[in-house]
C-alpha cells in the first residue's frame, strides 16, 4: 500500500535516500556505522513521504525537497537513538536496538551527531522560516518526552495530559512536515494551516495506533516486544480507558502493574486482558479514527489531484496498519 | 583573577546571565528545573568570557553578543548533561551530577532540550555564517567524544589520537568562540584566523590541564573525584607518557588498571604514583604551556588594548588554575 501511495514522489524519495547515505557520514568511522545502522534500519519513512507529498500538493519547486525530507528523517532517527536509551529498549523495528549493540554511551553521542547532521541539512536547504519552525518542533518533541517521563509510573493521570504528551513527542514533527511543505511552496496561510493541521492529526492518530499495537500487536509484527509501555510504566490511552472503567480488584491490578518495577508474565497477561475487556483498544482506535477524519477534512482546501489522493490514502494507512 | 579578566565585559556577561535565566525555560517545569540546575551550577563561563573579550577586541557591535555568549554556554551545558550520562559521572563542579538527581533518562532529554534552546538563540542572534560555524563545531564536539569512546580501555593508543580527541571534544567549541567573535565583528580573514587559533590553542591547553588535575588535583578543588579518567578507562596524556616510559612490572600495572572494570584503591594509588614518578604530569603541563605560548603569539595581530591584555591573562589563567 505504501508503494502505491509513494508513486507521485518516487524520484524525490529515492533522492532523499541517497542524501541519507551520502551526507550522514563522519570522519569517525564508528559514528558513521551507528547512524547508518539506525537510518538503514528502515522504518516506513512516513515523515519524508508526508512532507514530499504535501510539498508537491502545495506546488513547491522540487530541488531542495529531498534534502529537507532527509533532514526530517534524521531528526526522527536521532530521537529514536536517544529514546532507546531513555526507554532501555532491547529492539527497534525488529532489529537489535543500537544501544544493545554499542551501548548507551555511543547511542547518546551518535544521536547528538545525527542531530547535528539534520541541523546542517536544514540550514543548507531551507529558508529561515522553515529553520525556525524546525527548531520549534524539535524542542516540542523533547518537551513532550520529558513530560511523559514526569508522569511515568503515575496512575493518577488523565487523557488530557496523555494528549499533551503525544502532541509533543510525536505530532509536533509530523505537523512540521506539513507546515514545512507549505513554507517551501510559499503557500497561502490558509494552505499552510491546512497542511499543518492535516499532518498534526495524522501524527496524533499514528501515536494512538502505536499505543494500540503495543497491547494488541504481536512481537513479530511490531519488531519490538508487546507490552513495553506497561513494562516501562507508561500509561497510554488503552490503559487509561481500562483504568477509568475498572473497579476494586481490577483497579488494584492495573495500579500494581503500573507501579511494579519487575512485571511478572502473569501480571502482564492479566493487565493486557483487562485492557482488552474494558474496550480500551476499541476506544483508542475510535479516537485515532476521529483524528484521521479530522485530518482528511483539511484536504478539502485543495483541488483533487494524485498527491491529494495519496495523502488521503496515507491517512487511512496510518489507521489500518498492523505494524 | 577571573574577575579582573572580565572587567572589560562585565556588562555583557551579566546580560548573558540574564538571557540564560530568562530564555532557557520550558512549558514542562521539569525541563526548566533540570537545565537551570545545570546552568546555574556555575562553571567559570570560560567560553562566554573568551567570546565576549574576543568580540570586543575585534570591534564587534555589542547588541547580539550576550545572546550568542549564552548560546555557547548552553551548547557546553547540554554536552555536560550528555557527558555525565556517557561517563556515568557522580558529581560535576562539586555538586551532584544531574543524572544522579533525576536519572539518565531525564538528563538525556534535558540535554536535548537545552541543545534546542542553544540552536534557537544562535539562529535568532547571528548571521548565517556564524550559524554554519556553530553547527560544524558542535558536530566536531560529538565526533571527538565518539572517537574517545572508541578508544576507551585501549592501552595501545598514541599521542596523536589523544590530540585528535581533545581537539574535537574540547577545542572545537573554544575555537568557535574565537571565530564567532571575528564573524560578529566582520573582521579581516587574518584577524578571524588569529582569534580562532588563539581560542583553539587555549582550548587544547584547557583540556590538557584538566587531564593533569584529574591526577594531581584534590577531590575538593576539582568538584569531582580525582582519578576518574583512569577509572573510566580513558587514557589521557599523563598516563600515555607514563606508559611510554614504563617497563616490565610498571607497564603491566598500568595496562591492568586501564583494562580493569573495578579498580581497587590500591591499583588507583599505584597508577597515580607511576604517573607522577614518570614525569607524565610535568610533560603534560609543558605541552599545555607550549599551546598557551602558541595561543598568545596570535595576539600580536592586534594592537595593545585592555581586551587584549585580558585575553592574554585568560590564557595564563587556564594554565595556572588549580580547579
Amino acid at each position: 500500500m505504501l508503494d502505491q501511495i509513494c508513486l507521485p514522489i518516487r524520484r524525490e524519495l529515492n533522492e532523499a535516500e541517497r542524501v541519507l547515505e551520502q551526507y550522514v557520514v563522519s570522519r569517525v568511522s564508528l559514528a558513521t556505522e551507528v547512524v547508518q545502522y539506525t537510518i538503514a534500519n528502515k522504518g516506513k519513512r512516513l515523515r519524508p513521504v508526508l512532507f514530499l507529498l504535501a510539498a508537491r500538493l502545495a506546488g513547491a519547486p522540487s530541488d531542495a525537497l529531498p534534502s529537507i525530507a532527509a533532514a526530517f528523517e534524521c531528526f526522527h532517527s536521532a530521537s529514536l537513538l536517544h529514546d532507546d536509551v531513555v526507554d532501555e529498549a532491547l529492539a527497534r523495528r525488529g532489529k537489535q536496538a543500537a544501544r544493545m549493540k554499542w551501548g548507551n554511551q555511543i547511542s547518546v553521542l551518535a544521536g547528538d551527531f545525527l542531530w547535528c547532521c539534520a541541523t546542517s541539512l536544514i540550514r543548507e536547504s531551507s529558508p529561515p522560516r522553515l529553520f525556525s519552525a524546525t527548531t520549534q518542533a524539535v524542542m516540542e518533541t523533547a518537551e513532550g518526552e520529558l513530560l511523559e517521563i514526569t508522569h511515568q509510573n503515575n496512575p493518577d493521570y488523565d487523557r488530557q495530559t496523555y494528549m499533551k504528551i503525544i502532541e509533543g513527542k510525536t505530532a509536533a514533527l509530523f505537523a512540521l512536515c506539513g507546515r514545512g511543505a507549505a513554507i517551501m511552496a510559499d503557500a497561502s496561510s490558509q494552505h499552510e494551516k491546512a497542511l499543518e493541521s492535516f499532518a498534526r492529526h495524522v501524527g496524533i492518530a499514528f501515536q494512538l495506533t502505536d499505543d494500540v499495537l503495543d497491547y494488541a500487536g504481536t512481537d513479530k509484527s511490531m519488531g519490538k516486544s508487546v507490552g513495553s509501555d506497561l513494562r516501562e510504566g507508561r500509561l497510554t490511552l488503552p490503559l487509561i480507558v481500562a483504568f477509568e472503567k475498572a473497579q476494586g480488584e481490577e483497579r488494584r491490578k492495573i495500579r500494581e502493574a503500573l507501579l511494579s518495577t519487575e512485571l511478572s508474565k502473569e501480571q502482564m497477561r492479566s493487565a493486557i486482558d483487562i485492557v482488552k475487556e474494558s474496550g480500551g483498544i476499541q476506544t483508542t482506535l475510535e479516537c485515532a479514527g476521529a483524528h484521521i477524519e479530522r485530518a482528511k477534512s483539511y484536504m478539502t482546501a485543495f483541488r483533487p489531484s494524485i498527491e491529494r489522493d495519496s495523502l488521503i490514502s496515507l491517512a487511512n494507512y496510518v489507521l489500518e496498519r498492523e505494524a
